[in-house]
């Protein structure tokens, strides 16, 4: 690769991420942000933007796969070792964190992404939580008389339910993490156990 | 009243009454089925049928309502006296047994009803599940530290989560009751607290 082919690669590389952290903005705003809009907000002209979206759709699915890779990533890195009720808290907090930035973007991406690729992405995060929750039958601290399914969608279940009740400004975002927290793992205590204090495992 | 017209008024009550039932097995298993499917399952001609119900739509209000007064009556009937978390158990069964009924009729009903009345016949029966959980908090057997909207919703949440289990073929009917109760139970203990075996409360 020549030097000049080399300098135009990194400026096209350039131009993809500012297309794209653009596009995030935009689309978090408003779900039909135009390919214009997107493309005044990067500062650049809609033909350098068809140049490597050649569709609206081809940039919005784009957007959102990058935005489901760094959630990914953010939750890859949650250590999940140790006692598996303060990882619990960990991985809810970062899942929450995760869902915060995807959940923006997530009515213009049921429209670009065909459903199957959606509920593909569901797969990983939660096949993390059924390890997790494994782990913690093996160890005796998470309940082991219900369906694991049951017992994920019991997480599953009150994160969608927080999303709901800050939708209805019953609840801020910020006290999210803890009322999920504090209410899966009492619903995951054995029964017989104790029921563990969040605080005790928040930010240590 | 005349002796004639008594008879004419118990007749017409049990036409009533055969033609609700009827209409509350057709609609159970085909939320579109017409009035002469109904009426042919009443053993009624549809003329029988149209004169005590106009229409269509006032037919199908009609049983929904019936279904939404049973339930709510069965419900009415629970005994929440002592201790808060055997009464919730007997709530959550009974709650149960009325949501598997009136849920048959739901297809039907979401057209025939309008979105306020659908929304009002929840008040309720969510406010008698507030009431009881703030008995229990008093008595300090649920927790208290999350706010009330939050731990009432567990229950909903619940309740709505075991009917897309049932859906999606993981979970039976009939084990559904004990695995809300199970659920709910201990998210609602207190922290520090012990969670309680549901088996100790069914069924006693």
């Amino acid at each position: 690769m020549s030097e000049q082919q080399a300098v135009r690669r990194a400026d096209a590389q350039r131009n993809i991420e500012r297309i794209l952290d653009a596009a995030a903005v935009r689309l978090s705003r408003d779900p039909d942000a135009s390919v214009a809009a997107i493309a005044a907000e990067a500062g650049l002209g809609r033909v350098t933007v068809y140049g490597h979206f050649p569709t609206r759709g081809a940039l919005v699915a784009a957007v959102v796969e990058r935005a489901i890779a760094e959630g990914d990533a953010a939750l890859e890195a949650v250590d999940l070792t140790g006692d598996p009720r303060a990882a619990l808290v960990r991985l809810i907090e970062q899942s929450w964190l995760s869902l915060q930035q995807i959940g923006a973007l997530s009515a213009a991406a049921a429209s670009a992404l065909p459903p199957e690729r959606l509920l593909a992405l569901h797969e990983r995060p939660a096949a993390r939580v059924e390890r997790l929750l494994e782990r913690g039958q093996r160890d005796g601290v998470f309940r082991a008389d219900l369906p694991l399914p049951w017992l994920t969608g019991t997480l599953h279940r009150a994160i969608h339910g927080a999303a709901g009740e800050i939708d209805a400004r019953r609840m801020t975002a910020d006290d999210a993490p803890e009322l999920i927290a504090a209410t899966v793992l009492a619903a995951l205590t054995p029964p017989g156990g104790t029921v563990p204090a969040v605080h005790d495992w928040r930010h240590p």
